[in-house]
């Protein structure tokens, strides 16, 4: 299944996306795409339902966030060996983790809102795994079993923020729309193999960013086992597990983002991000003139 | 008003605590002391109600953490001047960010378990503040409007997972039962001065950390100002303050929590946690004996 969550932002509905790529809605069947709703057993009653049989969702209707209620953003840094020598850090010789603020997830064709005093934020397009079950040291081998689906997520980064203000990376990762995530929660029966999507992005139709989870250094599964070591993982919990090469801050020089970029994310069966990108004092403008904001 | 939270792990009810100390079940109020219910507006409902009208909850029943539904623990590394001296390390020019994984609240009396392979956790009292309204770029004279309440927090930490484990110190911050919260959300209006609380913690009977929260680096409007720059904060998000000295990292030799250790913590006017520390092999055959685990 294709899962969705459509309607405004914070008020977003269930829903799927159909064989023939229609969006329906799942109102009628199951309160979010979220929580106990990703449970093996949920996600089963939800692909007995004929989805001819569900709402039609109107065109241009915003799509949000494709999981709701999320408390934890685990990342993974430098989980690519290309992506770790260009930003010239070592191979990690276990996984490296960070948090997102879960406050910065949004819609998958939401602006990217360039935070105040901003002047270095960057893409990093990411495989992002949401998690369907309670998990707390789980074997790499079973590991998969607690993982509702997969998506994309864009992580936005302020690599001022990030690396030049002291501490953790925590300051630079989780400013407002700093986490699109979506379009879809494909769940893992539809994607054949986790370890061979490919993966781009493109910042005003150039490509920046060509990889493939082929050359992730942990894979999902080693993942999701290694972070349930450190913290028990809830149902729709999320773990984006690293970027590609190819990202602003690895340039000659550096390249960030500018008010009115345009981002366009793929992976591999996940669908397609487009953000566009507004510097922080603009969108305030728009927001104020009752301008439509997404 | 001294808020509450009673009932079973994961199914708590909302209470208050009266003039008389008596605990009192705000369930036919409130839902949760949680989201919403944090505003100014919803509290100030809560305080016309008559607590003498309320059921008593008997004696024994277990308090869980003092606030619901919270998305985002921020934590504050190294904010008192003394205690980053005991760990070797500079006074932070600006604010130390890091964050505790949600799922390790638990109730301020509940066990604190030491991890599977665990050999260095330590403690950590901290004063905590809850959000109780959207913050996002708000300054450091209006902070406090955002802020519900305070609360004692553990900020348990695993030093080997913290920092000798590659990258940030998330992975020694969040495992199950570090993040023991309460017993009360007592609201700002209580407490006569945030900069002049005593702060204790015993192990064993034995005085470890003793501090004020007057000698704090940066205090609590001046965080919560500061983070809200980098991530909006929402109604029921944590901010740890940092500890002060005595953590068992800084003694020579350093001193780590063994099974049956007995933590007492304690700040002005926040009153009290008691935790017994249990190794996580004799916590796993308890439970799978039937044993009380609380």
């Amino acid at each position: 299944m294709k899962l969705i969550r459509h309607g405004s932002a914070g008020d977003e509905k269930p829903g799927l996306v159909d064989s023939t790529g229609t969006l329906r809605d799942l109102s009628g069947s199951v309160r979010d795409i979220a929580g106990p709703c990703l449970s093996r057993q949920a996600l089963d009653r939800l692909r007995m339902i004929d989805p001819r049989t569900l709402p039609v969702i109107p065109a241009g209707t915003r799509l949000g966030p494709c999981v709701g209620g999320t408390r934890n953003i685990v990342a993974i840094g430098l989980n690519f060996s290309d992506h770790a020598a260009e930003t010239g850090a070592a191979v990690p010789a276990e996984p490296i983790l960070f948090n997102k603020a879960p406050s910065c997830l949004s819609g998958p064709n939401d602006p990217v809102i360039l935070p105040k005093g901003s002047a270095k934020t960057d893409w990093e397009i990411e495989l992002a795994v949401v998690i369907g079950a309670r998990a707390s040291y789980v074997h790499a081998n079973e590991a998969l079993d607690y993982v509702a689906g997969a998506c994309i997520m864009n992580d936005v980064s302020e690599r001022e923020f990030q690396m030049e203000r002291g501490g953790t990376w925590t300051k630079g990762k989780g400013c407002p729309t700093f986490g699109p995530l979506g379009p879809w929660l494909v769940t893992l029966d539809e994607i054949p193999d986790l370890k061979k999507l490919s993966m781009s992005l493109d910042v005003n139709g150039t490509r920046m960013q060509t990889g493939s989870t082929a050359t992730m250094i942990f894979d999902v599964a080693q993942l999701v086992a290694y972070v349930s070591h450190f913290m028990m993982l809830e149902p729709g919990d999320v773990i984006t597990t690293g970027t590609p090469p190819g990202v602003g801050l690895g340039m000659k020089p550096p390249r960030y983002l500018k008010s009115g970029d345009e981002m366009v994310l793929r992976i591999d069966g996940l669908g397609e991000q487009r953000q566009t990108v507004i510097a922080f004092d603009d969108w305030t403008a728009k927001v104020a003139a009752g301008e439509p904001t997404n």
